[in-house]
């Protein structure tokens, strides 16, 4: 691997210089890597199957530093993983006498799947920390606009107003559905130890009275969930984090759709804290964190379905199904790990605009409003009476490019009626108050 | 739509006369349409938003026969989905007086997807019902195989012995995973009720005092779960459901390719109880059942991708994200209802040749075992010798084309210990039969 | 299969009652899978390997009324294809003296593909002819528009100014780049005849001197290209189909994407020809045609993923992969089909709205001709003054309120400059004509 | 972006230290960037629209050793792209005299789009020197095999005789379907300049008398085609580089999946000629090229579905479409680089083992033979006589194990016809050597 081959981020400003792209890139996933191995051997200490010196020993050697990404890289196109010139280096690195006891009864998979958990693990505690942060600013803009009237748009078209407060409501439900999927996932994470064909037979041949202790044991040196069986084929810890990646990557581009729509130059309802500028135009102010988070959600679900693609893994461990799993896992690690902080920055940035909600709100001189009109008239005038008066009156507004609610305050038989129009977007947005409410107690 | 363009299955064998596929079509759909729209009047009925006599009346008017599939998907082009003619047909049906009962305060789409729910909930009914049949077959396997030796296979070659009740009862654990994720989702079915634009704001006008009552109500009587807000384009429930299908199509898929290859001619360890013929050779028996989830495996992923592109959604209702996934959803739920049937009857007429196996594992003539006799030499000749001793007598093995047991059983130094070939392959699977028999504790 | 499972286009507004659908439906297929037998036994006889009363009677029993579609589905369940009963059904029909004729020396897949070929040629028939519409109105739109000014929109915001002149030219540069890749693939789809593993070798065996000349007849006798190997796992026919179909999905898709931008209620630039009601909201139009065009571009890249995966099929007939393809290609098919039609309709009926356009130019006061009065500045102020004096006015415009190009004008340094906000936008879409003129000088 | 977000390749065995991997690096991608921006400015000089001292100062100050890649990814977050902040750092390095023509009326998307396309080039240059040499392989393992008998296998069951030089053609024939796709798709590749809405507004404000003659002269500086529109929300370009590399990524898979298959421990008719180590059994030998092609093709398909569907971009420039595009466009290049030189090596070093086939074709006894028996006995016996017979001896042969044909020899009726068990196989692989000869004409 020569270094023009490296990828540093450039064409990925979604997440470069997040933590979740640290967490995930080639120099975590070898400490992850190194990680493994070395838990195994302790794990073996601890169950009296190699002497603690060689776990010592092991752990001292771990260290990232002293091996070369590069040239692993290049050397793991020989066996087809990375593991295979990683343990060579590492029982070198660990010396004559306790080098045997490097991966002793390991297959290259039971540290590659175990690495990635670890990795899954610390990039899904970046990623949950910016959900929370972001479904908190997301509360805050819920509660100030919970009586924020804005136009309802179904199709593209106003259809009836509904309220700031309701939206940002609805997409701290979506983050917090994330969130829960996301912590469940995480806190399901297993270690993976099975040796050559997942039947831990090495570790009974080395002298393990009882085998199946020891992934248990490899898995309380690393702080994740014992397997209940080796998973080499058995892929449901991949698809999980699969799903809830997708999910979480989706739920976040709801926003951002929201957001790109909403700021858009003729409706300026809301505006990105600080938005990117552009190489030919100065006064331009582009929603740039809503756009990477939509081009993520672009991306997430076909990631995705490679990972769910790969379930179908043929034999003990199998040929091209894992090995398709690595990059899209981490892509999707990272994509997410982005997203969420740019979600985050965000919510915690977005300004939004009543006034232009309110303009954009009369747009259609009241025809937004003829849902709650033809109600509202029905206990008077009854229902067929309704409708034929506000299908009528519309069609004038339309046709004289006045209000509805002006039109029908001339009607003599809704003289005595409240139709102010000022007053009506809120009302007219229904329950939309008191779902926030209720929206809002989840935590 | 004229005849020529309708669907009977005859290009789809894997779910053709099942019942899944007889919960998902056009016909299944139509009655859950039907079912939602009643249920809307009664639920208002029940909080005294309409008469009881209105309740009736459309309930009873909402019978499937009455209506003209045909005619609805034309008339659907127009507005976009089918609600809306089902809506006008329906209200003609109730007749004058109860007719403006019919679809109150509702939008297309609370009805449409209310009715998807109730479709996936009778499904996944089905489905589980076939994956608890398939868990029952793979437990009675992998119970009978706890000892029966086999080739345990990594990157298509022979790596140690394992055996086949490990194999079955791994294939269990998946069955089981997709089981425990199937019924969560279905318990978490959510019905779907809000308005123009999510805001309950027509029956607020309609005099409910707290529409905010309506969605339970309406939920309590489909038997689906009251949403905490309506989700037009908050579209957890689908992305749910998306993630579980693909989950356990790809489960399935993983037996499934593992019954392809070891049915193959020349492993000939396993055959399907009956396999399906040939147009041109009559000597055929082809693992169909395996082929067909095979086939399923392939497709739902990327049907699953779509799901969780669409919720992206932007506005208060979307145009497209929401029209794209009706199909792709309701494949989805044929395929799997399909495929979990395919499983079931696999595993229940899947025949196992524990004498191929046997005939397998010798075939590289003790190479199999290298591992575990390096393993077993390792206390009586020190790590070193052993393995050099392995490696020299194997290529020996290779060159003279004899067994290596019987090789090794020659060497003066190994006299005392018992190198026999015949009890090998069963000590070389290590744990298999004790992570065998702790899978099956699983419930 | 009962009625229940059928599928006849309730879930498929986009396609439903289109002539893309009649000709993918089951009949079709049917109808395609009894030409592609008929053919055989007369390319036989053609050959002189079968008698010509043999092809006479094959032909007339080849009636797709005498065939049961739902039987066939069902029964095509044993084998995992419709062509074993098929051809059971068709050998009964011939009768005793010409049945053995049917379906001599070929393998179900034969037919399959073969007619699959049959039912893309008349599908992509009917696109390209939708294709040419869309296209021509297209044209038209381009050229009436040439100089009508609009905002050119990046990344959401108004940048500088285009024409609808060149957007409508470039949707159809799409169209027509479709519509190419589309006729190549069509010109190229071949028939499909290998016999049990694609050696010809039954043909052989009954009699033909040069088994190879069999493929060419058939070919001739369906309007099919003649394969140059037979393509059991060689998928290049239907991976090409895969491309141009997704393909022609995306760019149909980005047109109805602008569509959908540009009729919302605040941008209003565009609408509809006949929008689509709404079941809750009279005054609605909405773009239903855009809308289900963009639901086809969501779901087509991901069937296309499912068709382009099946390439990797194992030995000479595959265990899944060729299974996988059926469903996706039609839907596929039918889902472009659809699409194409309401792409037709869309461009024939849209309306233009020139005033609003210009409006909506004037919203950022005069910002959006800011590049332009740059650049036509440079030369009488120098750049870097132009820059300094655009920046400070655009700031003042933006707080005032005041256009622009007002605030320019009252400068005295550009006393004698024509800065007519009204030619401004014009002039400011640059070679925006020019590049429309030569965008329809393509055919 | 800190080292430890760095890729180089550690997860990415299929490409590791491949050229394909080098020419699409992040710092191929800064040269590519560099490239398009100082062509830009010869371009405008060689149309005299700036002095041939800026081009030569901005081609002099393009190198891309003088700038910084991690500085450049971390500062495209703002902007949302990597172009804004290389066009600050290129200016400054031109310095002030003529940094005013870098990027001189471009868009960002001009120099990142023409980039991409150079990048592509140049990668497609490596890929398709990889494909011939690996179609001259194959052609000559085709030759070689020509009459080598093999089991046609279908459904995974041994069906009919075929022969190995049958297959290694097919394999050409894919590769060669790929080779032309690509070949037609690099000559196209167009450059893109547009400006910031796609008018070319900017360069006839700058001066250019017909601007439309820009675009083909900065084309002609980067040898790339001049394109009829900008590009920049028309894809054409990047969907057909995403078909022909999905393509290209199944055509191999399928060699990859036979060759995994062929290789299985008990099938053992193909090795790889330098297979893969293991970790953890030294006898092992992986095919690991095939693996690994097979793990990129299950990859390419998801990777152009998200390509596809980002032909649907919205407006001049799109928020999302477009950024979603780069990293899996970058991906499926190199992924199908890495791909292309595996599968020349795998072709060139393939071992073929015609005993093993031979061995393998005898596992039925003879009923891989049975179509052609059938067939040859019919002109002797009758058809009905013929089928018969077969299908009863068959089933003696399964019964006493005993070979088909030598059941068939003692048949006092056969007792004249040449039943050859050793020459079946040849004969009854029907055209299988003229149809390798007529595919090896294909150039």
């Amino acid at each position: 691997m020569t270094a023009a081959a490296a990828d540093t981020g450039l064409l990925a400003p979604g997440r470069a210089a997040s933590p979740a792209a640290d967490e995930a890139g080639d120099a975590a996933y070898l400490r992850a890597l190194l990680d493994a191995e070395a838990a195994l051997t302790r794990a073996q200490a601890a169950l009296g199957l190699a002497p603690d010196t060689a776990a010592s020993a092991v752990t001292e050697a771990a260290v990232p530093d002293r091996f070369d990404l590069a040239s692993l890289a290049v050397r793991a196109r020989e066996g087809g993983n990375p593991v295979i010139p990683l343990v060579a280096d590492l029982t070198r690195a660990v010396g004559e006498e306790h080098g045997p006891y490097v991966h002793r009864g390991a297959t290259s998979q039971d540290i590659m799947d175990t690495a990635t958990m670890l990795v899954a693990r610390r990039v899904l505690a970046v990623v949950l920390s910016d959900l929370e942060r972001c479904a908190r600013a997301l509360a805050g803009l819920a509660a100030e606009h919970r009586d924020t009237p804005m136009a309802g748009r179904t199709l593209t078209q106003h259809a009836v107003p509904t309220t700031f407060g309701l939206k940002a409501a609805g997409w701290r439900s979506l983050v917090l559905d994330a969130r829960d999927r996301t912590t469940a996932v995480r806190d399901a994470l297993p270690a993976q130890l099975g040796g050559a064909a997942g039947t831990l037979a090495a570790f009974t041949a080395y002298g393990a009275e009882d085998a199946t202790a020891l992934p248990a044991a490899y898995a309380r040196e690393l702080g994740l969930r014992a397997p209940a069986l080796p998973w080499h084929t058995l892929r449901t810890p991949v698809a999980d984090l699969a799903g809830c990646l997708a999910f979480t990557s989706g739920a976040l581009g709801k926003a951002a759709a929201d957001v790109l729509t909403l700021s858009r130059t003729e409706i300026a309802e809301l505006s990105e804290g600080s938005g990117g500028g552009s190489s030919a135009m100065p006064h331009k102010s582009n929603p740039v964190r809503a756009t990477l988070i939509a081009a993520a959600a672009r991306r997430a679900p076909q990631l995705a379905a490679t990972l769910y693609g790969a379930l179908a893994a043929e034999d003990e461990r199998p040929a091209g199904p894992w090995h398709a799993e690595w990059e899209p896992l981490r892509d999707l690690l990272r994509l997410v790990g982005g997203a969420a902080r740019d979600a985050a920055e965000l919510a915690e940035g977005l300004r939004v605009h009543p006034d232009a909600m309110r303009r954009n709100l009369d747009l259609t001189g009241g025809l937004v409003l003829s849902e709650w009109l033809t109600a509202s008239l029905t206990p008077v005038l009854g229902r067929a009476r309704a409708k034929e008066l506000l299908t009528e009156t519309a069609r004038r507004a339309r046709a004289e490019g006045r209000p509805l609610t002006e039109l029908l305050a001339e009607k003599p038989e809704l003289r005595n009626m409240d139709l102010d129009a000022s007053a009506g977007p809120v009302r007219a947005a229904g329950s939309a108050a008191v779902l926030t409410d209720r929206a809002l107690e989840r935590r």
